[in-house]
């Protein structure tokens, strides 16, 4: 293990988590909030900045790092940023429990979006900044971020790196001319962002929060572009008037697609980004998923409480899958009581979440593609014994073992998902009762399988909000110490796809090499 | 594609289906019931016995099959007997829907045991037998039955069919000296049978049934021994006493077993029983379940209506714990109110089943280990890219290939979870609340996700009962017939593992070769 050069990258880290707390500061300062919010970001601000200098000093015999050292890296950076990163919400009173605290930076980072806050009223402006400034940033990727700006040597350590931390099986187009495209990309992304927020910013501003327009197109904007979905007001998204949900619903789906098929877009390949397989798959998938939550909502086979125009309830369903697909988690209205086959189609979003290569979680559209086709390999092998697939993927032939890898994958995805289910089966919550108020109205839920069911699935695919007593309109708040802890290593397994969180438990690891 | 062989062998089948209704048809005699319930059987055992007989005027040109005939053939042979077999108890009027009956036949074949009888109080004595001594047939296969008693070319047919059949990853032992050893492993099974009634009708018995302990004796025996688990009293095996309770949990768990590990027994090789690692597997698995079982029952951290001494809450652990994870399905009293930490653990149990080469469904203990195994060696492989893995399974090297095929199964099997809890979304049924009485009390229930969840599973790892409004006090009498038929079918894809019955719905399958 190469302890010195990891200790250094590290500290290149907590500088720029330094760097980056520079801007909720800023908020607390135009806000004029109290010393103490001020603080809240100026010490570990200094500490930080500190800390990571110190680090600089570490001189490592060997510059180079193997895969596993990369793997672990990656997962260590995500953890030691959230440990800071929760640090202000503790000193400036908003999330007193230092658990709770990381459990929201996690929640940040990982562009999650689950909450522990149950009033948001309650919380202050440098917060509600620095909580969703964090999915903004960890939307791309940390290390990504700091492979982009710090010179590092050309020697397949940023590969693994990079490998560790992008979403989705393979890296494909992006790792080849690494630093120049990943430098596109970032500015694609930026641009995406800024371009949201000024749209957004048309639209006439929210009753009762007539200054905050500027504000709340930045938090908004920044949940869309990383698809967190931290919300800000009461009921999330739902006080937004109808163009800015569509605005949002649309860059949702935007910032749902490989950040590689705007390369490719930008160099005028529009034919391939047409002709791409997952992204065919991604848009069919949407277009599907809004058509049986529209049908459930205007059929009213089944009976629920609230009743929609034909504009909302299609605006709704819009919104709803895109939010969940995407799993950045942002809602319009209580989307828990409606009818099944709205929920189901919600909760097959949630499982596959958006494509490769882009800001979201779940398994990925690829993968479902890939394994579809995996599976209809073995089907015309036992049909036929000699049969050689020649499978094609995205033009190029499929190998067995990316179709393998994409099998173990799913497996472990599920596996994570019933071990955390189990895990929650301690917490005391089990079998209370909750009282949810909504514009569905109030009522009641028991803390059930289907509330961890949703919550574990929440987590692993980073989608943020879930059903039932952990829904739209309630929050993870009343979940124990321990199980939020299990549920803050649940997002993070998710967000870096699995195996780096694995690696870094794995006493093999640590080994001196 | 061999027609006419397929021909041939399913009027084979349709005879010995035609001799085995002979049982119920003497149950209807020896308990005097009226003539349309003697009609009910005898009408279909000479249509079944004309038109097998007819069959065998066939003349095959080749007498082979291939791989895909013997996966196809072994499929229509499970919806054949499903077809006839179901005719009794719409003319005898006990199940007068045709697709009711159809659901029920196959629930019994598949060894499922979900019924959708709402009173079991009304049926004839003829048709708890035929669906009791259904699961005893489909427990151990029926084209294994086949293979033994009617002569075959010994031109590895047999084996296709048997390799389509068999529960679990790799027939391995079995298939070697394939027609003795079928025949031993029949023995077993039989005598195992024979024993379990033995000890059965040792114990005192049921207070209003006394007359009826022979009979109740072999049902309960039939559906322990090919772990279906129909009920033939209300509340399933609530009113057998303890001692019976024991019994049956017991010999759950020997029927949960691989059958070559009788074997190996029988031979004298206890060593190699012990040593193997499924069997530790699934004794730890069971020993763990029991256990955090017992715990959250008499541990009461969560409330929940029953009050059990110590015993009763270890034997209710224990028959639990048997009859979910060999998924036959029996229940002793109402575990759907228990606490989270017993419902999620019967839900893992319900999902790993038991051994392969058993007569349970579900994934089976042998490839939740090798899942495990080979995630292990993708972690190794990752710290260090040149690790060469020498993983064992029961002292053999585990081929890539296995494993790469286990994990293909598992994601399938999860896919098609989801796949049927969606079709189930457009049930009428969703949202509607379900009154059930039970040892719990009587209490309301609506029919929402977890049902939906757990009715799939129910079916797909062929247990039975599953949990809210179609839990272990209801039935699946709500469904609609399109729910109803699709978890017939689901039913069959679980016992037949998967791709026998997707090889049936492709068409190269039926083209001419």
């Amino acid at each position: 293990m190469n302890y010195k050069k990891i200790g250094s990258i590290l500290g290149k880290i907590m500088i720029l988590e330094g760097i980056l707390m520079l801007a909720p500061l800023a908020v607390s300062l135009i806000y004029r909030e109290s010393l103490r919010h001020i603080l809240a970001f100026v010490i570990p601000v200094v500490v930080l900045v500190l800390l990571g200098a110190l680090l600089q000093l570490l001189k490592a015999q060997r510059s180079s790092l193997y895969q596993k050292e990369g793997f672990a890296l990656t997962a260590l950076v995500w953890i030691v940023m959230t440990l800071f990163g929760a640090i202000p919400f503790v000193i400036n009173g908003d999330i007193p429990n230092y658990v709770d605290a990381c459990f929201e930076m996690m929640s940040g980072f990982t562009t999650t979006g689950s909450s522990i806050i149950a009033d948001i009223t309650a919380v202050s402006r440098s917060t509600l900044f620095w909580r969703s400034f964090s999915h903004w940033i960890g939307g791309m990727g940390i290390l990504v971020f700091v492979l982009i700006f710090i010179p590092e040597s050309n020697d397949g350590s940023s590969m693994h790196l990079l490998r560790a931390e992008s979403p989705g099986p393979q890296v494909g187009k992006i790792v080849s001319k690494m630093k120049m495209t990943t430098r596109i990309l970032y500015l694609i992304y930026l641009g995406m962002t800024v371009l949201e927020v000024i749209i957004l910013m048309l639209d006439k501003p929210i009753a009762g929060y007539e200054d905050d327009k500027l504000f709340f197109s930045l938090l908004a904007t920044f949940g869309c572009a990383g698809t967190g979905g931290f919300g800000f007001i009461p009921g999330s998204m739902e006080l937004f008037h109808p163009f800015s949900q569509y605005v949002m619903a649309i860059f949702l789906i935007l910032f749902g697609c490989n950040f590689s098929l705007y390369y490719l877009l930008l160099i005028g390949k529009i034919r391939d980004v047409l002709r791409s397989e997952e992204f065919r798959s991604y848009f069919l998938i949407i277009v599907l998923a809004v058509v049986f939550v529209f049908l459930s909502l205007v059929g009213r086979f089944e009976a629920f409480p609230q009743v929609y125009t034909m504009e909302e309830a299609f605006r709704y369903s819009l919104f709803q899958v895109a939010s969940l697909m995407t799993t950045a988690g942002y809602t319009t209205t209580d989307y828990h009581v409606w009818p099944m086959l709205a929920t189901m189609s919600l909760i097959i979003v949630m499982f596959t979440g958006a494509m490769a290569g882009s800001t979201a979680g779940g398994i990925k559209v690829s993968r479902i593609v890939m394994a579809m086709k995996g599976a209809y390999v073995n089907i015309r092998k036992l049909i036929n014994p000699r049969y050689v697939p020649v499978t094609k993927f995205e033009g190029k032939t499929l190998e067995q073992k990316t179709i393998n890898d994409v099998f173990a994958f799913i497996t472990l995805y599920f596996f994570i998902l019933i071990a955390v289910m189990f895990l929650l089966a301690f917490d005391p919550v089990n079998g209370q009762a909750v009282t949810i108020i909504s514009d569905a109205g109030a009522y009641e839920v028991k803390h059930g399988f289907f509330s961890n069911f949703s919550a574990a699935l929440a987590c692993i695919s980073n989608v943020g909000p879930a059903f039932e007593a952990v829904g739209p309109y309630a929050s993870f708040a009343s979940y124990s110490w321990f199980s939020k802890i299990l549920l803050t290593f649940t997002m993070m397994l998710g967000r870096l796809e699995i195996l780096p969180v694995l690696i870094l438990f794995n006493r093999r690891t640590w080994k001196r090499v």
